[in-house]
């Protein structure tokens, strides 16, 4: 049993030349739910003036049909996004930094260590709230700017989050620079200094090894995975950095693996056909295209 | 150690919709040898009535440079074509059957047993022409039109080949079948039963898991693997099958697992631009398009 993290609402659309209206990221939502989908990364708490396609965070969180067993979480980069968040309905916080200095500096105007500063001590606040709490480590398998990230970077986050009180980690290929080897290291690493603190992957599909690092990672034992909708996706601060690794074409990869995902695949096409009419350009969906393995 | 063989001038071309001019191919082929391919598909000596892109092949090998320690591979279907192969400079011959009759009966307009029957006496010729025989059985891991292959004819065929004397097996996910997992299991299968016999594997994209495969193949000990120079090809009679696992791509994966290929990426991405301009369409390469990780 493997679980998808869809991405697609938050990490998909944001990086979007189109901005889709409330009313569309709800539809688009509430059919990934139909499709099966129980963890959704559906807002995100930032300046709307910086990134316009997240807008009215709390508006989605209201319209969205709740379903019983769907985790809705909203994207929190620093104390005030943590203040709306908590604010609204959503069901688990997604703290995210970027191991990288550099890199953090560009995406949330803080130094890696400011950021720590700043999220670590809201992991309470979430608990308090009843809220579940991830953090995500993005640029953990490298940077754009800096190169090669330092696990012991990575970990020591991981480690102050979780020594905070976080639920899980999630390590992300912020940019697409991971590599299958990399991913088994990694992960095999993390288990050991970690061994039972559920870990999650994120992967873009930048340099098309999308697939290959959440089978990687399958193989190192990780069961959680994030995934966006027709591969939306990218990051608006790293150039060239295509979509999130395509949630039906890892699904379709699992299901032909004979690994449960609890999901609809019909259900995911159709949810990906509905997001590729509404971002008006055809989505990078092998599946999509060429449809399931007869 | 990993070898790379690039089948991009036969298997990519023979599907294009622009068919180049033999000295086209024939560029095309000495830049992927400059930048350090030692082994190419590069003709197949098909009915060029039927295959009009794959015209030429003894022209194709006339003009081509010879290089110390570089094999050009000539796909042979039938005997009449092992005739003009025979007759050409090729130094290794690709035998070349469907697994699947109903597929085989379309690609080669015999049955598999036909094929077989008319194939494996056709490696002793070669042999006594020194040439390498190495024979490749597709469709080994599923066919759009009878689904499932079983394995027992899968290996069947390359029994018949290899008592006949051949060289090599290559196992062909012709239409972009395979998954991760079933890779392993058909590696791992194959090396118990032919424990000594080098084993190639061809992926195709077709549902986003070529670089999936390969990686897979790779961890069951798989040491070569066909390419495409920028991701073209496809198969004719398969609809909707994209393109064979991308070159540069595949390429890049192993060098940043730190595995030699004993390529040069920037060559190679030359060549999968010289190859984009003369198809005159973007090509499936993602490493084209975002650049190695930096």
């Amino acid at each position: 049993m493997v679980e998808i993290c869809e991405v697609g609402p938050r990490d998909g659309l944001q990086n979007e030349a189109v901005t889709l209206s409330v009313s569309d990221r709800v539809q688009l939502i509430n059919r990934l739910v139909e499709a099966g989908i129980t963890k959704v990364e559906a807002v995100s708490f930032v300046n709307p003036k910086v990134v316009v396609q997240m807008a009215e965070p709390e508006e989605v969180m209201r319209q969205l049909n709740q379903a019983v067993g769907v985790r809705f979480a909203g994207l929190v980069l620093s104390a005030k996004g943590m203040e709306r968040a908590m604010e609204s309905d959503v069901d688990d916080i997604h703290l995210v930094l970027a191991a990288s200095t550099a890199f953090n500096l560009k995406n949330a105007r803080r130094t890696t260590d400011e950021s720590l500063g700043e999220l670590v001590p809201l992991v309470e606040r979430a608990k308090t709230g009843h809220r579940g709490v991830t953090a995500v480590i993005g640029t953990a398998f490298g940077c754009p700017f800096e190169g090669k990230v330092s696990e012991e970077v990575v970990f020591y986050a991981a480690k102050r989050f979780l020594d905070a009180g976080a639920d899980a980690i999630t390590l992300a290929d912020t940019t697409g620079m991971a590599n299958p080897g990399q991913v088994r290291n990694m992960v095999e690493a993390f288990v050991e200094q970690f061994p039972d603190v559920p870990l999650g992957l994120h992967f873009h599909n930048t340099r098309g090894l999308g697939a290959a690092n959440v089978y990687a990672g399958y193989l190192a034992g990780v069961r959680r995975f994030d995934a966006s909708i027709g591969g939306l996706g990218g990051c608006p601060f790293a150039p060239l950095s295509v979509g999130n690794v395509c949630t039906e074409d890892v699904v379709h990869m699992f299901e032909q693996m004979g690994v449960d995902t609890g999901l609809n695949l019909d259900g995911l096409l159709a949810a990906a056909r509905f997001a590729q009419e509404k971002v008006q350009h055809p989505v990078d969906s092998y599946v999509l295209r060429a449809g399931p393995v007869p």
